[in-house]
């Protein structure tokens, strides 16, 4: 197995984990030096915070973590087409990489959408490679709706 | 002076307070049934914390102050135009009407920028008006800005 796909294995578990506390589920790591400096699931409901994405805690912890608010050289995986906020906060912290699962037609900012990375006002844009763990992740995400419904 | 006045008197105050502690000088407030609930300046500084802006901060403290994180009917008065980030939290968070000072054609997404509010991927647009406080919040950006250089 790539190391690439251990560490989406590692975002997959974090959204496995975010379903099972009733969160939508999706989950996010980020990784320096070849290892996860920071894991986090989505917390909107815990944490009674519209902006508590997995990806917005991720980059949170991993500054904690490093001691720096900017992530240059980090790279974050995370399960879904990261949306609209979460693209400009991933830019603002000058991730190096951005490894997502399943595209998100409807609330993506990456490839969907805004297309945040490719316009004017975007000053960092982290290379970006999608697909990574998408059938796995577009799998948990429909099981939790599809039982909620 | 009319209430809405009043209350970009308000966020300018904490614009003018942020700029003190060395950040960049950006403050909101958010309004609920007439009244300001929530108050915060930049303070991305402070916390090592990208994703720290004012009008994250202060959603998340009006979240906490209401006990919902959807503050629909509550309406942000900030400094500067939201940049793309803040511009969706905004969004999450259910605005009802979104006050700002000056424009930020670099960095800005309601206005400017990915103009978020009027994408497909945005699912719920706030009120915007424009230019309340502009010139003295530009002012505080334009000193803060000179007197580092």
């Amino acid at each position: 197995m790539a190391q690439t796909d251990g560490f989406m294995v590692a975002a997959l578990d974090e959204a496995k984990k975010a379903g099972e506390r009733g969160e939508v589920p999706i989950g996010a790591v980020v990784v320096a030096d070849g290892r996860i400096v920071a894991r986090a699931g989505n917390e909107t409901r815990a944490q009674k915070d519209v902006t508590a994405h997995a990806e917005i805690l991720a980059i949170r912890r991993a500054a904690e973590a490093i001691g720096d608010e900017r992530l240059a050289g980090a790279d974050l995986y995370v399960t879904l087409e990261p949306c609209t906020m979460c693209a400009a906060a991933i830019s603002f912290a000058r991730i190096r990489r951005l490894y997502y699962g399943a595209e998100d037609p409807k609330g993506g900012g990456v490839d969907n959408g805004v297309r945040f990375y490719a316009q004017p006002t975007c000053h960092h844009a982290p290379e970006v490679y999608s697909g990574i763990g998408e059938t796995e992740s577009a799998g948990i995400l429909r099981d939790f709706f599809n039982e909620r419904r």
